[in-house]
């Protein structure tokens, strides 16, 4: 058996480049791990995105307690096997979504009772219920049930959501059942206060989990306060457990974390943007609806070797997406992946090499060669 | 090169199994060819089209006139290129859409005048733009501009619409540009009077073609008036050329027409159907959106390869109709595609061994066989 964990292999300033050791398998780090809301990522098989490189994917726990329910997925022998993913799978706790339903919602200091956006059927979610259920979805990674605070909030408001956040910490931490290779990760927050995200890192050290997860941003802040919190946050974070920035970003994050010790991310992101028409590639941004692509014989992106770029042109792309063609989301959500994982595999190569910051200066000036690049903005 | 032909390779009472040879590959026949109307058959790659054993395609002119355009597509090297599909690709003149437009359209002796559907822009189809279009589409087997004798028809009515259908054939086969292994297919037409039925057979061979489709069957009139139909119309075609059979069918129509002497079949019922949750299985048809399904561990058909079948359960692909998850029509659409040409498979070894009443009737009596199959009319 393989017991979870997360080794060293090489450090360039305050990036790591690593390897993850889970029950279903090893993972490079720094990872992108697509999000699998509804035991799918969105228009793709699961041999889609293994073909894109990755290697762990994401499950939401809202969603998936909702349809089909966790009880029916574990009857049907897990998350791993219902989805056809048999690697490693993170799962969130439910907090963050049921914390979004607004008035759908109340919270108290045991959990939290919402009602279902889609039939109105009233739930219980504490910190309990929270890793009860995604035991019986099998997630390799369970993350603690916690309070994203919402932003801006005063230093008061903060400090007692993030006390909250700990106190339910450790519930989790007794409610989750050990299992070789499986583990559970705590979250930091405390807002954009360095004292809180210092005292919230160290309760969850005093505690004790298998990785940590810095919760609470890209909710509003800024890239600039989102950098100065982590830089405020990964000191007091254990060297030796991998760190997950959760829900972040754009390619331009993720080179930020990066830079500033983050291993492990997710986000919609690349995903939802294909479904859309917009494409992330080596030269900028591209919004494959405009009309400069109807009689582009160029692919989405010179550099990639996905299914879209090597097979199509970008006339073909815009051609999809101007006939609402189901073809146009899955193949841009194929490139977009190919993307994400193809800028984590160089970061991982540059940090190997310590030209990380190097690696970083060319992506960035990359971004800027398409002539429809410089326009579109996220 | 490749000069195009049809080769019979082994007869089973009217049934044939033959080799059709194309520019853009050899085809075995009996065969189903899925449809991509734009470009694209809906909701499926390339790779995963020809992973169900599909070899030859159909494209829609009507749509690929309106967008976007016969004259970009050829600018871009082509539908083959442009769709990557290297293999052979049948076209259809456009003239059934541009019929069904009713009130959008007039009729004269020398085409069709028609406003678009998507933004009434209008055209103009006549024999001669059909076949430029479908040489500009570099279309491997281009169908003659024919009216569609809608049905029901007087005896009058189906004689003046399938003398019309003859003249416009005379001119496409003088417009058509012929290169070695591309091919200019003439349609049988006459509504279902025998008379009519042996005219439009003496009048296409008259003027010679390299096959012969058969068209205004599957309009309303029944399977019994179909099959009916091709028994009075088959003879009358050469036995040296290929025979397709227009928008055909359900698998009970493929087995019925091939034991009539068809080879090539086209229908968009396999694609549709799996965009909306039903299954053609070896067990009978099943709606995936049926809640018998929600904990059901099995496969939608046991005896299918495809993704759908080997990697998920009925509760998964249940789960991702409910939820409208696009991985939903993916996986049901690319399993009915995989049914279908396993079923053309079926009966071209059967044909071989001289058993195709047999398989045919081993394959009717399967579908009775699942307990929702014989409750789901199509």
């Amino acid at each position: 058996m393989t017991v979870f964990g997360w080794d060293s292999v090489a450090a360039d300033g305050a990036a790591r480049a690593g390897l993850l050791h889970t029950a279903h398998g090893d993972v490079e780090t720094p990872v992108f791990m697509p999000v699998g809301t509804a035991a799918t990522v969105k228009a793709m098989t699961a041999d889609a995105v293994r073909s894109t490189g990755a290697r762990i994917v994401l499950g939401n726990t809202y969603h998936l307690m909702l349809r089909p329910g966790a009880e029916r997925v574990a009857a049907l022998g897990g998350l791993h096997r219902f989805m056809d993913w048999p690697g490693p799978i993170l799962t969130d706790s439910g907090g963050f979504q049921v914390m979004s339903l607004g008035k759908l919602r109340t919270l108290d200091a045991e959990g939290v009772t919402f009602r279902s956006h889609l039939d109105g059927t009233q739930y219980r979610l504490t910190p309990g219920r929270s890793i009860e259920i995604q035991h019986l979805l099998d997630s390799t990674i369970t993350m603690v049930l916690d309070e994203c605070t919402p932003f801006p909030a005063t230093h008061a408001e903060a400090e007692s959501s993030m006390e909250l956040s700990m106190r339910w910490a450790a519930r989790c931490r007794a409610a989750f059942q050990a299992r070789e290779g499986y583990a559970l990760f705590g979250i930091v927050q405390g807002s954009i206060f360095p004292d809180l995200r210092e005292k919230s890192c160290m309760a969850l050290t005093n505690i004790g989990f298998e990785g940590y997860a810095i919760g609470g941003l890209a909710v509003g802040e800024g890239q600039a306060a989102m950098f100065e919190t982590l830089e405020c946050t990964v000191p007091h974070l254990p060297e030796n457990r991998p760190r997950y920035l959760m829900g972040v970003g754009t390619p331009d994050d993720l080179l930020g974390g990066v830079a500033r010790g983050v291993d492990m991310f997710d986000c919609v992101m690349p995903t939802r943007a294909g479904r859309t028409g917009r494409a992330f590639t080596s030269r900028g941004i591209l919004n494959m609806r405009n009309a400069c692509h109807a009689q582009d014989p160029a692919p989405v992106d010179p550099a990639c070797t996905c299914p879209a770029c090597t097979k199509h042109s970008r006339a073909y792309l815009h051609h999809l997406f101007r006939c609402d063609e189901m073809l146009g989301p899955v193949l841009l959500t194929w490139h977009n992946l190919m993307y994400y994982q193809s800028l984590m595999r160089g970061m991982r190569e540059a940090i190997l090499d310590r030209r990380l910051q190097s690696f970083a200066e060319e992506t960035r000036n990359g971004w800027k060669t398409d002539k429809e690049g410089k326009d579109v903005l996220f």
